[in-house]
């Protein structure tokens, strides 16, 4: 009879009990694991994404992945990116476009021959390489801007060259992995790929250049006319999810679309609405962290050479974009090229998608999956504190307005 | 070729480009609902349970309910009954404790058995006729909260009323469903129905009478000792889902924990924490009123007889609030009385869940379940525009300390 009982409880409530409980889980711990991280001087992102590990099935198995967890997930990273976008200006990002264009190309180029290079000396297929050198190219932005944001650090030169890299990165992995998965099919057609190229360079150039004069007039406008509720609030988020969707049918990745409708509607939005959206994502970035660390599995490495090959693939894959990067923003000096080289690290979800894509096509092994996502995650714990220490140094310091880029 | 590569962006952003576009529709048109209906001078909130009637599988089919939609859902009437709770003193409740207790036992009886008698005279077996009763008995608190604090009468007499009884109806519910079900399986336990009482009026009292002292030392020991990021805010969030787990293990519903954890935190909580469950207050409540339209389906009214049962049954169930919450509120004044009835009406999500437990225990029709759905949901409809009313004559108007209610 208690089962009963209990029965109708859980019947009456199952949504609501299920959510709640999910919730309690997956915060709390992320917000303790954060707690212990800070008190042991590490930032307390990198706890967060350990809390996930810890509670993901790989270890305690008190939370499995699903499809609410990644739409909140999903939500937390497009809010965080759309609040950093209300953070800068997208003429400052235009101003450091030149440099943001070479780190972005030398961070593409290096990390994908280097890791199809190793595979080759693994004595891998070459489709399979190709696939590896395709993840490896990935830039995940999420952490670098929350580690940025939570600093306070988001109006550094290195930071404005990170983002506008990033928002590159994209497109340039977009096309990457066009080509890839064309090889990967037998087929690579030209004139395909350059309309795909044209269509998402097209998107973040018009967004970017004309974004914020355009939504300066909707806001006003909307402001006067419109009469229910918060009206401001609700109009960035249907900014928000539009330019999210926009920048999905052009090929890029929604966190790209929030992050330029948050740059597009930085001038035009009352402060009010920046405390709104910065309360959905004390909430919901959580999620995206812990996400991350939900997709670890420590026993994929019980085979000693997968692990050695992990290894390998995740000194090479830090070391490629602190190179390909730091090159790329060379003429920065060399402290502010380790930043971005640090800052262009992550691979996150990004990584892990491409290696679930050649994973589909039937061209990678669960093993060199495993490596793929090991790489992903762990270059996404590895950068937090090595930015902590890289930004640490205050000679350098200069705004983008004191320091001539070209 | 078109296809292949527009696969590839689909794949790449798959649950950013789902939950996006879930967003911007459901969000979007919830507050252009909202603002034809404030136009029309409707209260904002029928145009947001009307969209999703419109967008639902009955009208448009654009959104199907799922998972991550009810999880969204759950989560707004969540943090909705939170935020009303951290407006109200539970002192305050307590005061009025002896009104809201026969407003809500008045307000349970005349419902059950109102709907019990129609639908014996319908003719209907004894059992089904005892669910419909019972789902008559239900109240949704969140749609009467969103429309008080939205129109800023959280303070007002009538609206503690309401909010008190509102929770001593949800344990009263729970003991209803309990002997309904275990009539439906032919058994009822009296000792083990003493004691779910017992467990969920236990629970209540304890959060209500304690809550706010044990709250008030918990933040600020925690303030002092804790390091990352908004600690105010991380506490609050861990108090609300464990609050909200705990009510459904005592076998209430999870938003009456998360109305207890709003009051409890009240007085601790620094006026920065309100803004930021504010935001997430505004992003996801339109879920919850969209959720609601969603269940709507007008074509299984295409049987006349189905169409006057519900329209009947409508009826008797705002009739029957009204009276029997009035009478319970009888010694405030009429006015107040009818604003209390007005506020109990709405059975919401509370009463399609009694619906479907009895749906899933086969002993009520799906055309008594259709009938019971249009019941919860156009009472829901109802009240908003009601209240609008009811509270508009300014006379009467009186706070608690200006009036004994004892």
């Amino acid at each position: 009879m208690v089962v009963q009982f209990s029965n109708i409880g859980g019947n009456l409530n199952a949504d609501g009990a299920n959510i709640a409980l999910a919730m309690l889980i997956v915060f709390g711990t992320a917000k303790v694991s954060a707690e212990i991280c800070e008190r042991v001087g590490q930032p307390g992102i990198v706890g967060e994404i350990l809390a996930g590990v810890l509670i993901g099935p790989g270890v305690l198995g008190w939370v499995q992945p699903n499809q609410v967890l990644s739409a909140l997930a999903e939500l937390g990273v497009m809010f965080l990116l759309f609040r950093v976008g209300t953070e800068v200006k997208s003429s400052e990002l235009m101003k450091v476009g030149g440099t943001a264009t070479s780190v972005a190309v030398i961070g593409v180029v290096v990390p994908f021959f280097l890791g199809w290079g190793i595979m080759w000396l693994w004595r891998e297929p070459r489709i399979e390489s190709i696939f590896v050198g395709a993840a490896m190219v990935a830039t995940s932005v999420g952490i670098t801007a929350q580690v940025l944001a939570a600093k306070g650090l988001l109006q550094r030169r290195a930071s404005k060259v990170i983002l506008a890299a990033a928002v590159i990165d994209d497109v340039l992995g977009l096309i990457v992995l066009a080509v890839v998965s064309g090889l990967a099919r037998g087929r690579v057609n030209v004139v395909e790929l350059a309309l795909t190229a044209a269509a998402a360079v097209g998107f973040v150039l018009v967004v970017a250049k004309w974004g914020t004069t355009t939504m300066d007039h909707v806001v006003h406008g909307v402001q006067r006319r419109l009469r229910a509720g918060e009206v401001q609030f609700n109009v960035a988020m249907v900014v928000l999810f539009g330019l999210a969707v926009l920048a999905m049918y052009a090929g890029v990745a929604a966190i790209i679309g929030a992050f330029l409708a948050g740059m597009a509607l930085a001038d035009s939005l009352e402060p009010k609405v920046r405390e709104l959206t910065h309360g959905v994502c004390e909430l919901l970035v959580p999620f995206f962290l812990v996400g991350i660390g939900l997709h670890v599995d420590p026993k994929v490495f019980a085979q000693g050479s997968t692990l050695l090959l992990a290894g390998i693939i995740l000194v090479a894959a830090i070391l490629a974009k602190l190179v390909g990067c730091g090159i790329g923003a060379a003429r920065l000096g060399w402290s502010d090229a380790v930043r971005v080289g640090l800052g262009m690290a992550p691979r996150g979800e990004v990584g892990m998608v491409v290696a679930q894509i050649g994973l589909g096509l039937g061209v990678i092994s669960s093993s060199i999956y495993a490596v793929v996502v090991f790489m992903a995650v762990l270059t996404t714990v590895f950068a937090p504190p090595a930015m902590a220490v890289a930004f640490r140094r205050p000679r350098d310091v200069q705004s983008v307005e004191e320091y001539s880029l070209r």
